[in-house]
C-alpha cells in the first residue's frame, strides 16, 4: 500500500534546513555541487541505461545531456567560488550630509525552499539535478524536486547521487529532498505550502499556468518561474531563400526533427513570402523531411497527444500538408511532418498558433511583407524567433529587427533555435508564455537571480554582517562601493 | 459632463510610442529626464503651494519631497549616460568547440508601457513623475500615470512639467500620459488592458493586491511591483534599554509621529522583553508621545481609517493605551498614541498585526527572549524591521541576525526606520505584503530592473546589433565578455 505523500512534513524540513543551509560557506556549497556532478557522472553506464529505457531517448543524446548537467553544476559552483554574483553594493555613510547619510550595504539572498518540478524531454538537465536545483542550491534555497512520473527511476538514481552529496561534504539534512508522488495533487500541495517561497517548473502550458495560478492565489503570492514552450517562429527572408533554398531546407529538416521534435526551441513555426524561392524551398524540404527516419517519443502521453495535435492543426480551413517521412512509424514513434498555410488562414485560426510537441512544424505562406510582420508579431510571447536572410536582406528588413526582442528572448541569426549554449549571455525564457516571468532566464548563471532577492544593511557593526559585506572585502569579490566598482 | 476616460485609446497611444522612444538614444532620454526635473523646480512655489493645499503637508516637507523627486530624475539621467546598467553581456564565438558555440550576446530591454499608480503620501517623490516614473522611463518604456485623487492638480502641474519637456526634448508623443479619472474601474482597465506590460503601485494593502489579482488573471500575466506598506517592527534589546531608555523613547516617539505617521515605514510595532528597562523605556514614551502636537492628515478618508483602525486594534483583548498626545486634535488632525498588549495575546490576534496608517504604534511586552523572538518572526513581510541594541545586546542575539534578512528587505540597526536614502544599496521592498515581488527594489537605480527583460542576440551581425552589444563597445559600458569584465 502505498502512503500517503507528508507534503506537509517535506517543507517542514525543507524550512528547517534554510537556515543550516545558508549559513554555509560559498566553498562549502560549490564542494556539494561539485560532489553532486561527481556522483552523477559515478552512476556510469546504469543510469544512461535506465534513463533510455524510461525515456527511448538514445544514448549518445544522453551521455551528452549528463554532460551539460555535471557542466552546470561545475558552472555554478565556480560562480560560488568568485562570489560577485551577491550584488555587494556598498553606500559608506556621510554623516555630513543634510539629513546624515547612514552606511547602507545590499546584497543577494536566497528566498527560502524552491520547489522544482522537472521536464518530460530533459532527464537530467532540466530534471532532478538540472538547471533548476542547480541554481537553487547554488541561490543557498533548499530544494524539493517532484520527480517526472516519465523517467522517476531515473529521478530516484540523481537524487540518491544528490543524497550522497549532502552526506560526504556535510550539507544540512534535508538541503534537498525528492518526491516520487506523481499525482497532480501532491504538486499542488506543494506550490500552495505556506513554507515554499519559490517554484521552478519546465513543462506544459497547461502545467505550468496551473501551478501559476496557485502560486498567485495564495495567500502571499510567490514567484514561479515556469518554462512553458514555445513554437519559435522563424523568418525565411526573400534573397536568402532564392539563393540558399536547398541549404536551408536541409538545415531546418533537421531541426525540426531532432530528437523528434522533443525540445521547447524546436521550430514550429516558418515564415515567408510567396514566390520562386520560396517554393524551391518547399520542394526541397519536402524531400528532406520524407527521409527522417521516425523514431520513439518519450512516452505515450507525448506520442498521443503529438497525433491529436497534429491532426487537430491540420484539420483547420486551408492547411495542406506539405510532407511527412515516408516510413511508416511504429509503435510510439513519430510520424515527421510540414504543414502548410497561407498568411490570411493563419491570423485567423488561434489554433494554428498552439504548439504541437513533436517533429512538426508549419510554413506560412504570406502575400507581401507587411502579411509577413502581422504573421509574426500575431504570435504569443516565444523563447526564440530566427531570422534567415542575407546581408542584404538583413539590412533590408531593419524594422523587423526592431520588432524581434519584443517577440522572443533569443533572437537566432541564419541559424537554427534548437540547441541552447549553457553561458552568461544565455536567454532561455520569454515573454508569456514562453514562461511565466520574462525578467529571469531558465539557463546560465543568471539563472540564480530567480531565487534572491535583495537586503540591505543600515548601520550595522562591521563584525555583525554577512562577509560579502564587511569593510574589508575578506572575500574579495567585485562590489559596487560608493557607485564606483571595486575589489578592495 | 465628464466624458468617460477612453483607456483603450490611451494605452493603444502608449504602444505606439514604444518604439520610437525605444529608439531614442540614451543621451536623449537622460536630457528628457533632466528637462523634467528643471520643469519641476520651475514651477517654484506655486507647485508647493497647490500640494500643500491637496495634502496638508508642510511647504517645508514638500520642498524637500520635490528636492529627492529632481534628485531621482537626475540620478536617472546619470544611469543611462554611464550605460552599463543594460548587463552587456556577450560570449564569443567557439567555432572549434564540439558542437560550435554561436556568438551570442545579453541586454536588457524595455517591457513595454508600464502603468503608475502614484501615493497619496508622496505627492511628489512616489507620484506623478515621482521613482516608478522616472525608472520606468529611464528603462525605455513609456509611462501612463493614473492621478491620484487625492492630488490631482498637483498631478496635473507635474504631468503638464512632463509633457513640456516631452515637447523641448523631442520625444515621441505619449511618451507619457496622464489620466484624471479617479474611478476603481479606470484602474483595473489600466491593469487589464492587453498593451500594458507592468505595473507600479504605492498603497494600501487592498488596491495593491486588488492590481495584482488583475495582472495575475489576464490571459497574459504581466508584472507587478506593489508596495503595500509594513508595520516595520522594531526590536529593543535588554541592554540599550535599561542604559538608554530615555534617548531611545525620544527618537522612537519622533519616528512614529514624523509627518504623522504617514510613511509606509512607520514603526508600528515595538518589541521588547519585560523588565525594568521597559518600564523605563514606556514611561519616557509616554512622555513624549503626550507632547505631540496633532497635525492635520493627508486626507479625510485616511484621518478616518486611521481612527477606526485604531479604535479596532484598542478593542483588542489586552490592548491598553500607553499614552495619547495631550492635546485634543482638531478637523483632519491625528490623535498620537501608543497602545501596548502582551506577546501572548499579541501572536493570538492577527488584527494586531495590520497596519495602522497614521502616528500610532504597538508595543509588544514579552516574557523572554523566546517570546520575543517568536512575535517577530509572527509577522508577515515588511519593508523594514530595525534592532536597537548595544554591542553586547547585538553580539548576545546573533540568532536574531540571522532570522532578519527573511522579514524584511532592510535591516535598520540603532535607527529609526523613517527616512529611505536613495543610493545604490538601498532596498524598499521586502517580501509579500510589503511587495508583491521581493526580488526588487522601488527605490534607487536598481528600481530600473522592474520594467527589463534580458533579450539576447545569437550571431547577429555586428552592425545590426544594439550599440550596447557591438564588438568595438562605441558606448564605452562595463561588459561581461567572455565571463570577465571589460570596459573595451
Amino acid at each position: 500500500m502505498i502512503q500517503p505523500v507528508p507534503i506537509d512534513q517535506v517543507m517542514q524540513q525543507a524550512a528547517a534546513a534554510f537556515l543550516p543551509y545558508q549559513r554555509t560557506s560559498a566553498e562549502q556549497k560549490a564542494l556539494f555541487l561539485e560532489a553532486i556532478a561527481s556522483n552523477i557522472e559515478a552512476l556510469g553506464d546504469a543510469l544512461i541505461t535506465q534513463a533510455s529505457a524510461e525515456t527511448n531517448l538514445p544514448a549518445a543524446r544522453l551521455n551528452g545531456e549528463r554532460g551539460r548537467t555535471t557542466f552546470q553544476l561545475r558552472m555554478f559552483a565556480q560562480m560560488l567560488r568568485e562570489g560577485s554574483w551577491v550584488e555587494a553594493t556598498i553606500d559608506e555613510a556621510i554623516p555630513d550630509k543634510n539629513p546624515p547619510r547612514p552606511d547602507i550595504r545590499k546584497m543577494l539572498q536566497p528566498l527560502g525552499p524552491v520547489v522544482v518540478f522537472g521536464a518530460s524531454n530533459f532527464p537530467f538537465a532540466y530534471s532532478t539535478a538540472g538547471g533548476d536545483t542547480a541554481s537553487a542550491l547554488a541561490a543557498g534555497c533548499p530544494v524539493v524536486v517532484k520527480a517526472h512520473p516519465a523517467h522517476l527511476q531515473t529521478s530516484v538514481m540523481v537524487a540518491d547521487a544528490i543524497s550522497e552529496a549532502i552526506n560526504s561534504t556535510g550539507m544540512p539534512a534535508h538541503t534537498f529532498q525528492h518526491l516520487t508522488d506523481a499525482s497532480f495533487e501532491a504538486g499542488k500541495a506543494l506550490v500552495q505550502h505556506p513554507h515554499t517561497a519559490a517554484v521552478g517548473f519546465t513543462g506544459s502550458f497547461t502545467g505550468g499556468k496551473a501551478l501559476y495560478d496557485y502560486a498567485a492565489a495564495r495567500k502571499n503570492p510567490i514567484p514561479v518561474f515556469a518554462e512553458m514552450g514555445s513554437i519559435n517562429p522563424v523568418i525565411f527572408l526573400p534573397e536568402i531563400l532564392s539563393t540558399q533554398s536547398e541549404q536551408l531546407a536541409r538545415q531546418y529538416a533537421a531541426s525540426i526533427s531532432l530528437g523528434m521534435g522533443q525540445f521547447c526551441t524546436n521550430p514550429g513555426l516558418l515564415i515567408a513570402i510567396e514566390g520562386e524561392g520560396l517554393e524551391s524551398f518547399l520542394r526541397h524540404l519536402a524531400l528532406e523531411i520524407s527521409t527522417v527516419i521516425p523514431t520513439k517519443m518519450l512516452h505515450a502521453g507525448i506520442h498521443q497527444a503529438y497525433y491529436t495535435k497534429m491532426k487537430a492543426a491540420l484539420a483547420e480551413k486551408g492547411v495542406q500538408l506539405l510532407a511527412q517521412s515516408a516510413a511508416i512509424p511504429r509503435a510510439l514513434e513519430a510520424h515527421p511532418a510540414v504543414a502548410m498555410v497561407s498568411g490570411e488562414l493563419f491570423l485567423q485560426h488561434p489554433l494554428l498558433h498552439e504548439e504541437v510537441f513533436g517533429p512538426y512544424s508549419l510554413m506560412v505562406i504570406c502575400r507581401n511583407e507587411k502579411e509577413l510582420e502581422t504573421v509574426w508579431r500575431s504570435v504569443a510571447g516565444q523563447l526564440t524567433t530566427s531570422i534567415m536572410g542575407t546581408d542584404a536582406d538583413l539590412t533590408a528588413h531593419r524594422s523587423l529587427l526592431e520588432i524581434a526582442p519584443s517577440i522572443a528572448g533569443r533572437i537566432v541569426f541564419n541559424g537554427v533555435p534548437t540547441g541552447v549554449e549553457v553561458c552568461p549571455a544565455m536567454v532561455h525564457g520569454g515573454p508569456f508564455p514562453a514562461s511565466t516571468d520574462s525578467r529571469f532566464t531558465a539557463v546560465g548563471i543568471q539563472a540564480v537571480k530567480r531565487w534572491v532577492r535583495p537586503v540591505c544593511y543600515q548601520n550595522c557593526p562591521d563584525a555583525l554582517l554577512p562577509e560579502a559585506l564587511q569593510r574589508y572585502n575578506p572575500l574579495g569579490l567585485w562590489r559596487l562601493v560608493n557607485n564606483e566598482w571595486s575589489i578592495r
